[in-house]
């Protein structure tokens, strides 16, 4: 027996091309999503063109995935079961995008429920027998003069949508890669050192604007989110400037 | 002049392969997204590959994408550039998620600045050359271990990120699909029926226990969520039942 995992099972319903199914463990390996099950897929299994096509990492989701004769099988010990369809309508189902259904997923596997999402064969989607199995329908809700979500893609999707949900809030204030940000002193400093230069080149001119001179380039310096390797280099900048000959 | 778009223009920077352009301009559209620009692809312009992958709806964004020589030429009449690298850590820029990013993007497309999204070739993806020309970086947090978004899979993201916080609210009580809800009368009444029914086969028993059995039978009808196809076939099932002669 598995431990019941933290994130939703997939589980491809009779896929048709090796390719594809390798395709969607490389999908889902890219949000650490690593269960997968194939429900009785087209060309048997194992299948070379599925492992081709994964490799590494991804190789290991297909060598683990387990094989089912038919949905009700591939979904008995779990706890609530997604399908996912662009149509369906006919059924009365309660209908999430993958945001709310990935909402529902962590809310359910917190408390311990083993959740599932189907995603059917690449032509036809779902059957509705696949889809009264299920307790809820996920649809992406898409541009409806023009749908075109392959497989790989329909897994894609899902998966970001859990781990978007599960990682730490996107930050408001985005971090800076590559830099650390200057301290206020360093910035202030660097203000010193352009307003002492520009003084003496009589730069702030007319006297009575230069407070508001000197004022909009304090400004300047302190709006730019400067890094203390901007700071290095823009002193550079104005020694160098400053050693030219007039 | 073309009015400035209501969401972010997606730039391909020396896309190599057709095909990718084509699978590109298919994962845009599913978000109503329709404005591409090309720079300098490897295999010329038009691409007959291209257009063989998008068909449709998706051809007539390759007929309106414009083709640009080099980056700063695509980016030129844009107020703010976002470039997609899993990698440029090197630089010193703001990094976001696609969910900052396409919050960000929002704010200032509706302040009407026209927005840009820079995707890289499929091998190397953006040079830093490219890089350093926009105002911020995005990175899909994927798994550390395993990253493998292919181009129209990064587009896809960055598309359905944008329509997702675009789109109405997600419904917290998802919708229902195929059926119209009871009424609290339909539900009492069928409730009743069961009931009556019960109450005349000797159901409820012992006596001392008959009202919080019923309680709970009432409980359930209510908690079903029943449409009216649903009492309608309940209402059935137990005439139906009640008919066989015991």
């Amino acid at each position: 027996m598995q431990d019941t995992p933290k994130f939703p099972l997939f589980i491809l319903v009779r896929p048709q091309m090796g390719e594809n199914i390798g395709a969607a463990a490389r999908a889902m390996l890219n949000f650490g999503l690593d269960r997968l099950r194939l429900v009785n897929p087209r060309d048997g299994w194992p299948n070379p063109k599925a492992v081709a096509m994964a490799s590494g990492a991804a190789g290991q989701v297909l060598d683990h995935a387990g094989v089912f004769a038919d949905t009700g099988a591939a979904i008995a010990d779990c706890d609530f079961v997604f399908a996912t369809t662009a149509r369906g309508r006919e059924l009365t189902k309660p209908i999430y995008t993958p945001e709310a259904a990935m909402t529902e997923a962590r809310t359910r596997i917190a408390r311990g429920e083993k959740v599932a999402v189907l995603f059917g064969p690449e032509r036809t989607g779902l059957e509705n027998d696949d889809i009264v199995r299920a307790n809820a329908i996920i649809t992406v809700p898409v541009n409806p003069a023009f749908f075109s979500l392959n497989l790989a893609q329909a897994v894609l999707l899902t998966g970001y949508e859990f781990a978007r949900q599960t990682m730490d809030v996107a930050p408001i204030d985005p971090g800076l890669a590559g830099g650390e940000t200057a301290s206020a002193l360093e910035v202030e400093k660097l203000g010193d050192h352009y307003e002492e230069r520009l003084q003496e080149v009589g730069f702030f001119f007319p006297e009575g604007k230069a407070p508001m001179m000197k004022r909009n380039l304090r400004n300047m310096w302190t709006r730019f989110g400067l890094t203390r390797a901007d700071v290095q280099t823009l002193h550079g900048v104005l020694r160098k400037l400053t050693r030219v000959p007039r």
